[in-house]
């Protein structure tokens, strides 16, 4: 049980938390800029390591390649556990602009809500536990346990350089058990622990034909038009029950077990009501035969996740593009390798370009999928600390998305992370009106505040 | 034969005819603007009537529903025959502008060539008709024969509201024959006379999905993805052998002559010389079974002129797009109808768009193609006037582009145009570095002022 001291410092100063939240939300600290933007990145990084200074705890902003990360330090006490927090304070790119009803970057309270791009995904999330530190700081007589941060700069786009980041202060992340504060709740009020996220490989494909763009009277039915043949290398990827062609795109998927078909089963989803939120009539997307919780969470995809090429403007103009290009990104499930899979990519490609056209790879990102165990150390801590503040016993669930650093953790410091989260599915990420209801802000610093009292009561 | 003061007049005015067609194209009469952008083509409608004023024509800026045409008559004489003459002062949009060696509406004379949007499609080719009328008034003695001249402001969009505008006028329009300047040589020391050209049916199809773009870790393999299904679509619009699948598309399509392969097989062209002019190693689009002459000419076309959807950005986003759109435009050949095409087009999205999306298919323009009788009256007159100008019989050839004002003439006013032009190949026309060989406007003139001559001898 959280001591009531600290619980009620957290009540009597929610106004001023949001204040200081709203704060590091007004930062547009965008994951996918370059040149001067990436100020604002930096600018975000030492918000935070002068926040977390403030509480006593040692903080630097540390250089990582591309934007830096956030590391720090707090002791306890050398008998005492060491608790290592992750969060990332990048932020998705907030286009479409036209679609928001209050700015992105200037955070908006509106019924129950913190409007801003970042409110869930992860500014807040993370902002919940930096919050319960400074409880214990302030009100709980200090740490119950030593406590180590970090709050990287590029997941949004990949974590490409965290990699060996990980692996050169290895020594400065060394702890008896990890949170990793970037995942949500399955519903509102059914707190969750994940225990699987997909991983990531995102290509962008570049189809040139003709050295300019061509008259299409003049010219139509000489040559191959880029876009029409895009189209069709796009199209061949999936054959008509979605399951994806690239060459050995399914040798090392690990199945679903029927444990996990049957727990998913139980959990309270409504198809059609998750079809009308997303406004569409039916969720067909993905591979027949399976549920839309296995298509999202234990299956495989891949997206086109933009594209373009020839005349976009209103209108009408007769040309034969010269060249189209697309974002094209795969969800990879345990235990399927990027490597694996771009290399299956490739070879698609080489197969299949048509003659007069040529074909450009680049690989944009690529994140491995993880599975950690569900009795890591700190499991049981975070559960407990969920059911004290949220009164519902959480449920294990897998998470489409992808953390890189879960698995980076795994494979570079031995360890599994508990995946404890407070983002709602309602919450808008990665889209227009990104949004964190801030009864899941509140109770989820308690539920942080609590975790740290069971991880020194564990004696983890 | 052209009379020696005519041609000298025009030999010694060279530089003062350039000088007014770099004015002209100095006017960005863009095609598809809209707004005060319109104000531009108004501005190059109103130079064209002064100009032609000037020439003791009498002429208008006529409101033809979307931009005005010019519409001019000058008389000869009541027993003597009317030529009509047809060109257009619109001009392809400019971008990409960032290709272009000097500035799209900044013209520029280098090494014989003059450099600017619509030097060669078709201010110049046009323009070297007004020279042709102008040498007769200042040097011949008067206009050998009734002028009337039509110079539309919407040719490269299709001319859509041409079709009303000729019934208007049919009897402003009435003339014994028709020259339609907006062709080219089949190559250079090649004039070419064009027997029939393809129609156009233009379409914007645009598919939606979900409300918002979606998180592609969070939703990915639920929902249909609006860039995947739209590529499917695009991709199964043609078979492996290049063959178009809309429903009934190729119904109505006259085949080739055994005359005409025969004729073009003989014609002067290098499959890969043609291919590396236009920068690819292979001139592999279209129809398998027919040469790239008869796939240019005599087969329709599915092309893709645009398309867009998704995060367009440098870099990464995870999204699935709430829609994507493409531009897609057919040409077509004698005797397709693009409203059966149309039909088709509906028939087959209708077939075809997956659960969980919703199409919309927009016409941005229709034009029917045509094949004129290769004896029409004005025809040999052409031909001579062109074999007088330029040194070498002209042949006879058909043209993958639209001229929509040729099928309307035949249709409304029951009369065969002629197709006689002064472009080459090579003049980049629609594509950045539009040109025109200042030879073939010099020459053209006096084809143009011979053609006059010979329609007065022969006494049309």
């Amino acid at each position: 049980m959280l001591s009531k001291t600290v619980a009620d410092y957290l009540r009597a100063n929610r106004a001023r938390h949001v204040a200081s939240l709203k704060e590091l939300l007004s930062i547009p600290s965008i994951a996918n800029v370059t040149g001067e933007k990436v100020d604002s990145c930096r600018t975000a990084a030492q918000w935070l390591a002068r926040h977390l200074s403030a509480l006593g705890l040692s903080a630097e902003v540390v250089p990582a390649g591309g934007k830096p990360n956030v590391l720090a330090e707090g002791r306890a006490g050398d008998g005492l556990p060491t608790l290592l927090i992750y969060g990332h304070y990048d932020v998705q790119p907030p286009d479409p602009l036209e679609l928001w009803a209050s700015k992105p970057f200037e955070p908006a309270q509106r019924d129950g809500f913190l409007y801003a791009r970042g409110a869930s995904d992860n500014k807040g999330q993370i902002f919940a536990h930096l919050t319960a530190l400074e409880a214990w700081v302030r009100a709980g007589g200090g740490l119950p346990v030593n406590v180590k941060v970090i709050i990287e700069g590029e997941e949004e786009i990949g974590s490409p350089n965290l990699d060996p980041f990980i692996r050169q202060h290895a020594d400065r992340l060394r702890s008896d058990a990890i949170i990793i504060s970037d995942s949500g709740f399955f519903a509102e009020g059914v707190p969750s622990i994940t225990y699987s996220l997909r991983g990531l490989a995102y290509f962008e494909i570049t189809l040139t034909g003709p050295a300019a763009d061509l008259h299409s009277g003049s010219h139509g039915g000489a040559v191959v038009n880029p876009i029409n043949a895009l189209a069709r290398l796009i199209a061949g990827m999936q054959d008509a029950d979605g399951r994806v062609t690239l060459p050995g795109f399914y040798d090392d998927v690990l199945p679903l077990t029927d444990q996990e078909r049957s727990a998913w089963a139980d959990l309270p989803f409504d198809e059609s009501a998750y079809a009308r939120e997303l406004g569409v009539d039916k969720a067909a997307g993905g591979e027949t035969g399976y549920s839309i919780l296995e298509r999202r969470w234990a299956r495989p995809t891949l997206d086109a996740n933009g594209i373009v090429g020839g005349y976009i403007e209103p209108g009408a103009k007769t040309v034969i593009p010269a060249r189209a290009s697309a974002k094209v990104s795969c969800r990879l499930v345990p235990n399927q390798d990027p490597e694996k899979i771009t290399a299956g990519m490739r070879q698609y490609l080489d197969a299949n370009v048509p003659a007069g056209t040529r074909v450009e790879l680049a690989v944009h990102a690529t994140a491995r999928p993880v599975m950690v165990s569900q009795d890591a150390p700190a499991m049981n801590a975070a559960k407990a600390a969920l059911a004290e503040a949220f009164g519902a016993e959480p449920v294990m669930v897998r998470c489409g998305a992808s953390v890189p650093i879960t698995e980076l953790f795994q494979r570079i410091l031995g360890r599994d992370g508990v995946l404890m989260g407070f983002g709602l599915p309602a919450d808008s990420i990665h889209s227009p009106n990104e949004r964190f209801k801030l009864e899941q802000f509140y109770r989820g610093a308690v539920a942080a505040a609590a975790l740290l009292q069971n991880v020194r009561d564990a004696g983890l």
